[in-house]
């Protein structure tokens, strides 16, 4: 089960498809070894990233099953973000059975005043039931929806269930200042805060006391070694590998186009078979693909890991 | 099946549940009987209006079901809107082959431009096939999209399995012209246009040029009786009859609390047995009830149908 | 000078101009006529259907002006909603030596939580100075700002000037309620609440416990009467008279088209020179003012003070 | 008079204040000598950055007068976006007579359709008049107005005033392409495109075609030379030049933060002599202001010009 002392990186898995549009089980599989090898600490799946809103039920649960199956002992958080309670408790319960970790649930768009927020998380735990630890997700530059401090604090001290945020504000370097300022104060019990933004900030965002990343950029080894890099004091390597990636980081964290960026990658690394994505969804032209390879040519001269596996 | 010839008035048909959440059968055998004796024409189900988003799916197919059978040879529209193109298809099929006349779908809130919405639409029907007949719904209050008259015809053009309008701009009286003269100009064919909006321009919109309503006004007799006097060029008495309704009408169409005074209304007149919704949603203070009270006694005066039934 | 014991009818004045666009004057004064025999207690000058945005800072400060000197005793509110807090300054400052009573600040469309409201308000009372008495405007509707009574109570608190409240939110009566019900549990000190959204639900909103209305319908009028009315407990004469007027001020309330229709009855009624308004700014098609003739007409039957006196 | 044949570097330049919140006009000779020496082909001012909405008319025209007189035969944009048509007028009017080259016109919030934003550029060039050279501005992240290629394509058409486009949306690199493909098809007339963003993509929006940038990092030199190399087909060189800026650059690319981190930086350059805004605006926390620092001395080894000057 997930908990509040969960550390380290918890990639946000895409889910990979064939050209026709079916889920691909064997580049699943190539993911898990990927993120093992990597490093990972646990993982998520169904988030926004893993076109969660283009599958049906049945194929939801098959692809969390798989992914908890493959993680091992290594926890799984499970995206059950919905329109309506019904299927958000459906969906939530029936992974936790299989074995998920815990559930990320991301707010509705058209909520907009701190209660209209924090009494949405009240109804959602009641929903899912306050057994089943969850995460927040705080993603206004997608979802619209704008949390302070002291709301997300709300929110935790609401809802005993509540053990993690996957804090994605930008800017957010002060929000998580504000945030473990109030820990410190005692007016905030602890929780875990991993980041995401696809880790634009992940540099500083670690000095400013956060637990790990929970994103998707297509090395997640590099956000393995930032990590443990600040977490061990080295702040220049942590800093000079970072900026490394940053060029080809920041192309991938394009709104809308971003996912196709990184199925991209991931298959110019060998790791997943196609980069298809289930519709709507725009594929990445030969202009942007011929961008990416001069980033990851770049990026191979200081890391050989971006040295492409694949034709 | 649907055609562009639909006129008349289709209630926009809510959900009923009982006090503990569960779907009220009875309640929409009851709402059946109300709607075909009221002289509805067709009907629409799982709207916004329905609580479709708090439906698990197979309620959804369930009651779409018992609605279709209860209408019988009359025309029963599904809403289908969802998060993701795989849970259209899958609803619109299904419902399709349970006996349903058509679908309805809704832009999600996220488009802004004329081609993202064009897009979407043609996307919409590509997933749920183009043999399905399909309703727009034109609703920017609570969609938050806004379409012009030139994209309408767009989506119209595009896909010839589109054959009705629901049209709920505000303010939206202009638009009707310019839809009607585009068809005069022959820059658009024939489509059916029903009103929505709660009907709060039912009066003047008819003698704009639309074919009939599509909403859930609790008292659909009023909604079929304006049709229905406006199209026998009885001026007068449909707007006399349409302003003694005004006041609750009103009452009706506000924001987030509309379906609350809708479904006591539609329990207060014997018709459902409860007027709970399932959460999130708020049921009506005791001092909007006595509002309530007070308006239907008022429009009994001019309106003997207002007289409750029930307790 | 504006205090929150203000009751009764504060119109909101148009500004009239001339076909060619300049300020017509004299149909200022024939306004301030019509607002003095109807029975106003107050004035708002320079709002949002004043079309204050179109303005260059010495006309505003010239109609501001005139109106103050046209009201005589009676107290004169001017909107003072600006992009940047020096021009707020400058113009509250201004039309307080001129011998306004108070101003309005409306929330720019950007906030969004709590803090950010009642920081935004702070700081206007900052820059303004906090000797000069201010109105909140909330209306959702078009300013997409969303306040609930608990931020609107910490507007009050945080700030001595604020003595009265424009409330516009829809659905609205349980947030008088609220309101009210903070008052009478001593959280909320007293402030003045007058009611606008077109005054769509006027009826029950006096009824709910607000001191009258500050709203534009062409008929100021109805809404001295129905606040009279009801404020001697006249309710079921409050209410049909208010029925009668309802269908033309529903029509009246239509977001963007409302302006146009409100000038064109002021100018029927002979009021105002013309309906012109400035770019952008949308004129009344043929059919709409033959939509409201017709209103007109209907509502001369009961109420004969909309028989129309001009050509 | 600008052209669409302007090309290079059009810096936006900061209102520098006093810490009391006066103009400060030495500092303004300082940006002027600093963008000269640094290169740039123009200047652009009163922009969103130039914390245009908080200054009196009088101190924008005197601003827009300085930086004018002080970039001598260099052309310079203001920006001249308004709530209303005649404050545009007024102020685009006053700086043209006063020598500027041409002026800035964002979109207003609300328009969402693509009539409203082509009908909103016709209407705001009849008020300033079709002899004043303009630039769109393409913002959405900021103004939340979504232009698509074609839409953008319409207001040049419809306007031969307009000579350059201001480019940052985000993703936008294929926006940029669409947009040369169009003029290579013969369907979009020359225009300049200069991009902003904060200049986040400078390195493959060159590459894609654009004439240069239009923005307002706090090392113009950095956006000179990247548009110069790229100009000389030194395209690897342009990238190095680039990603060693980029971590900095990334972290003054901060939604509502960026100013404090750009003043800051011109501050620490001893570029102007303050960092302070005025309200509202946000100062550097301690914590930020070292963040910065350290960037600073990270960038100072690969680009000595990041020596910090001033203490």
């Amino acid at each position: 089960m997930l908990t509040a002392e969960a550390k380290g990186v918890f990639p946000i898995a895409p889910t990979p498809f064939h050209p026709d549009g079916r889920v691909d089980e064997a580049s699943i599989d190539r993911l898990i070894a990927a993120y093992l090898s990597a490093g990972a600490t646990g993982l998520t799946v169904l988030g926004i990233m893993g076109e969660a809103a283009k599958l049906e039920p049945e194929e939801s649960l098959a692809i969390a099953r798989r992914f908890i199956r493959g993680m091992g002992a290594l926890p799984v958080i499970v995206g059950v973000s919905a329109p309506g309670f019904a299927a958000m408790r459906a969906l939530a319960r029936t992974v936790m059975d299989e074995g998920a970790a815990g559930v990320m649930i991301a707010p509705p768009p058209a909520l907009r005043t701190d209660e209209q927020i924090t009494g949405y998380y009240r109804q959602a735990v009641e929903a899912i039931g306050a057994d089943i630890p969850f995460v927040i997700q705080d993603y206004p530059l997608t979802l619209t929806v704008q949390m302070t401090p002291a709301v997300i604090r709300q929110i935790v001290t609401d809802n005993p269930s509540c053990v993690m945020l996957k804090h994605e504000d930008w800017p957010g370097l002060e929000k998580i200042s504000t945030l473990r300022a109030f820990q410190a104060q005692g007016s905030l019990r602890p929780i875990s805060i991993l980041i995401g933004n696809g880790g634009l900030f992940l540099d500083f965002e670690l000095e400013r006391g956060v637990d790990g990343a929970m994103t998707g950029y297509a090395f997640p080894e590099l956000l393995v070694d930032v990590v443990r890099l600040q977490q061990a004091g080295r702040r220049d390597e942590a800093h000079d590998l970072f900026d490394a990636h940053l060029p080809l980081l920041r192309y991938e964290q394009q709104p809308g186009v971003g996912l196709a960026v990184r199925k991209y990658v991931l298959m110019r690394r060998g790791i997943i078979a196609s980069d298809s994505q289930r519709k709507p969804g725009a594929a990445l032209s030969a202009r942007a693909q011929a961008e990416v390879d001069y980033l990851l040519a770049r990026l191979a001269r200081i890391d050989r890991r971006a040295l492409a596996k694949a034709a």
